[in-house]
């Protein structure tokens, strides 16, 4: 499973402020909180907090400063795209693009450029879309034009775009619907990621909807995930339900030896 | 989601103890134990702790005693069973029979009498079935003959035969296919259970393995399970992931409302 760590993220109080006062600590703090939980990759965002690249530059710096995990550039703009991968050490993912061929004829060639990965959400100029064929449909103009620039699958996360339980209870199996149905553009296939918190939005017992959820979209192709790292019982839950796609060898102490 | 208390079974010391000295009160405390924990069937097995229709009847009359719920038979014998369903007060579950066509000529008469519904495992005098294509021949050569029975779908379970992840880690991919090809054979469709410890034995972790496994099974289709029901953080994920395949409606008090 690809663990996409998103704590550092100017959604977050404390990394707005670490942006807004140049604090490099507190970033370079949950860049080793989240890699010492065996995150895969380090997703950087930077939200409203500024519009500048170097802004974007500098946090991906601080991360690289204590980790050699590879970023997820939390940007859709290519100006700033432009200048933030040619910091990054390792082949970044870019998170995200629509399926809008416009943003896609801009985005793709500088992730094709770069040997990047990118995240493509099923959604398009509509908006979010309301059933598994719309989402298939949307994924499946991203996935002919990664062909097109030469990008292969590997390098491409689709995202079945998730949507809160608590408002929007009957997209969850339009949701595993469309994940299940990635799985077969290719072969070998491209990867599956959500943004996982989504589901859990407004909810009251948020960690176990989170977790439960996770595991029903492992049991439907899922195979990369944007989490909270640090939140063990989900972890705990990954690793079982990798277990039973035959993802990893069964041992005894398969919790313990991930280490998290 | 139809949850099946297991606990009453000789497979217990105490269930054991309790049959060979005649002891009611243990019956009736694990009865209730169940009932509380909101199970919709309770399991009663006798084991080889007795051979005597006599012994399973009691059995039945003690749980009866003390709750309104149905009765799941966990015996196969054809001469107990004829005395045993007529004890209980509501129509059982007759747990179970595989797909030989002599066993089924034996029990289908009998559960098609007393309007009662029966387990078929998806197994047959080969024994336990290496692949999701053989669970689904064995389900289908149930499935015919419960038509030819005029047993309707409903009185049917499929079980897709759990095998230990620690022994057979490669079966939970074929158990999953199983049951999400099970829900085919009908529309309105039959059920599909499982034994769902089965899948621990031997292993670490086990409430964290059976919570998980079960999650994946729901995702595939499973709408019944023969369970610890006194777990609760199993009855929490079954609780969740119900609501995922929009079986019940959200509330943020789910967890507290059902009551376990």
């Amino acid at each position: 499973m690809i663990l996409i760590g998103e704590r550092i993220n100017a959604g977050f109080k404390d990394i707005k402020e670490a942006i807004m006062n140049k604090d490099g600590d507190t970033i370079k703090n949950w860049a080793k909180i989240q890699a010492d939980a065996k995150a895969t990759y380090i997703d950087v965002n930077m939200g409203t907090a500024s519009k500048d690249p170097a802004t974007l530059c500098w946090m991906i710096e601080q991360v690289q400063s204590v980790t050699d995990l590879p970023i997820s550039i939390d940007n859709n703009k290519a100006d700033i795209l432009k200048e933030a991968i040619p910091v990054c050490n390792k082949p970044p993912i870019v998170n995200s693009t629509t399926a809008e061929a416009a943003k896609l004829d801009l985005l793709l060639p500088i992730v094709a450029e770069h040997g990047a990965s990118i995240i493509g959400l099923s959604m398009d100029e509509e908006g979010s879309p309301p059933n598994a064929e719309k989402r298939v449909e949307n994924a499946g103009k991203i996935f002919e034009k990664i062909m097109e620039y030469g990008i292969p699958p590997e390098h491409l996360f689709l995202d079945p775009i998730v949507m809160p339980l608590k408002f929007k209870q009957e997209q969850a199996a339009a949701i595993m619907e469309a994940t299940a149905q990635f799985k077969f553009f290719s072969d070998p296939p491209c990867h599956i990621v959500c943004g996982l918190s989504n589901i859990s939005i407004g909810a009251k017992h948020k960690k176990l909807i989170n977790r439960i959820f996770c595991t029903m979209l492992i049991a439907n192709g899922l195979d990369a995930v944007i989490l909270d790292i640090t939140d063990k019982e989900l972890v705990d839950a990954i690793l079982t339900a990798e277990l039973f796609m035959n993802k990893q060898i069964y041992a005894d102490s398969y919790i313990e030896a991930f280490g998290s």
